[in-house]
C-alpha cells in the first residue's frame, strides 16, 4: 500500500543504549528499515540474522566486528553484513550514531549459541545470557 | 560478502537534476540502495517499478503523485509506493532533496506506456519522450 509518514511520529522504543524505531514493516514484502540511535560503549552482543543487513550510517562513529576482523566506521557510511554472518557492533567516541538500518524479512536474530532473541538488546535491563560477557566488551 | 564503505568515496553520477549514488548492489540479494540528492521544479516523468520502492527523505521537501492524488512530505520522512504502482516525484521549495531510496531487485523501471526506461532521468540531456510533458510538469 502506498503510504507516507514522518519519522518523528513513528512510535520511539527507548532502552537504555538504544532509541528503536521502525520505520517500514508492514508497508513492504521483503525488508523491515529500522532507525536506530545507539549510545557510545554499548556493544552489542554477537549476533546473526536469517537475512542480509545492511547499516547506513548517518552520525557518529563506531566499530563492527565480523569473523574476527574488527572494522571501524564514520558518519556517511554503509556496512552489509551476510545472513547467518555472526557480528557485533559498538558505538564509539563521545557521540551517539544514528543509523538507518534495512534487514531481509522475515528478521530473526539469533545469539552465538544459535538461540533466538529479539532487539532491541534489553542493556541493563535483564542481565543475563543476552549482555554481552566481558571478553565481548573488551 | 561482509563490506565496508565510505559514502563519499561511491562513485556520483551528476546529472542537471540529481546526482545519483548506488549504496549497494553487488552485495545485496534482495535490494538495491540508492543516495539520491534532487533539484527543485524538475518532476520525475510518471513511472514504475517491477519492485517496491521505499524512499527515505532526510532533507528538503516534496510532493509524490500516486494514482491521482498529490501527497506533500518534508524532510525526515518515509514513502512506500508498492511495485507496478505509477508515481513522479517532485522536489520543491528552495533546497536540494536528499533521499534513500531502497529498491526491490531486480530493479526494473517502465514509463507510462510500459516502456522499459533507466535512472537517473536524462533531464535536458536526451529530449524526447522521457522528458516530462507539459501535463506532467504543471
Amino acid at each position: 500500500m502506498y503510504s507516507m509518514r514522518k519519522i518523528s511520529g513513528i512510535e520511539k522504543f527507548v532502552h537504555p543504549a538504544v532509541i528503536h524505531q521502525t520505520l517500514v514493516k508492514e508497508d513492504s514484502r521483503n525488508v523491515e528499515i529500522w532507525m536506530q540511535t545507539s549510545q557510545p560503549g554499548k556493544p552489542t552482543p554477537t549476533h546473526y540474522h536469517s537475512g542480509e543487513e545492511i547499516l547506513i550510517v548517518l552520525k557518529g562513529t563506531g566499530w563492527c566486528q565480523v569473523d574476527g576482523k574488527q572494522i571501524d566506521f564514520g558518519p556517511n557510511s554503509v556496512l552489509t553484513v551476510p545472513a547467518y554472518t555472526p557480528h557485533k557492533i559498538c558505538t564509539t567516541g563521545d557521540e551517539e550514531m544514528q543509523a538507518i538500518a534495512v534487514l531481509e524479512t522475515p528478521v530473526e536474530i539469533f545469539n552465538r549459541a544459535g538461540e533466538p532473541i529479539q532487539l532491541p538488546w534489553p542493556y541493563g535491563k535483564t542481565p543475563g545470557t543476552l549482555e554481552p560477557t566481558p571478553s565481548e566488551v573488551s
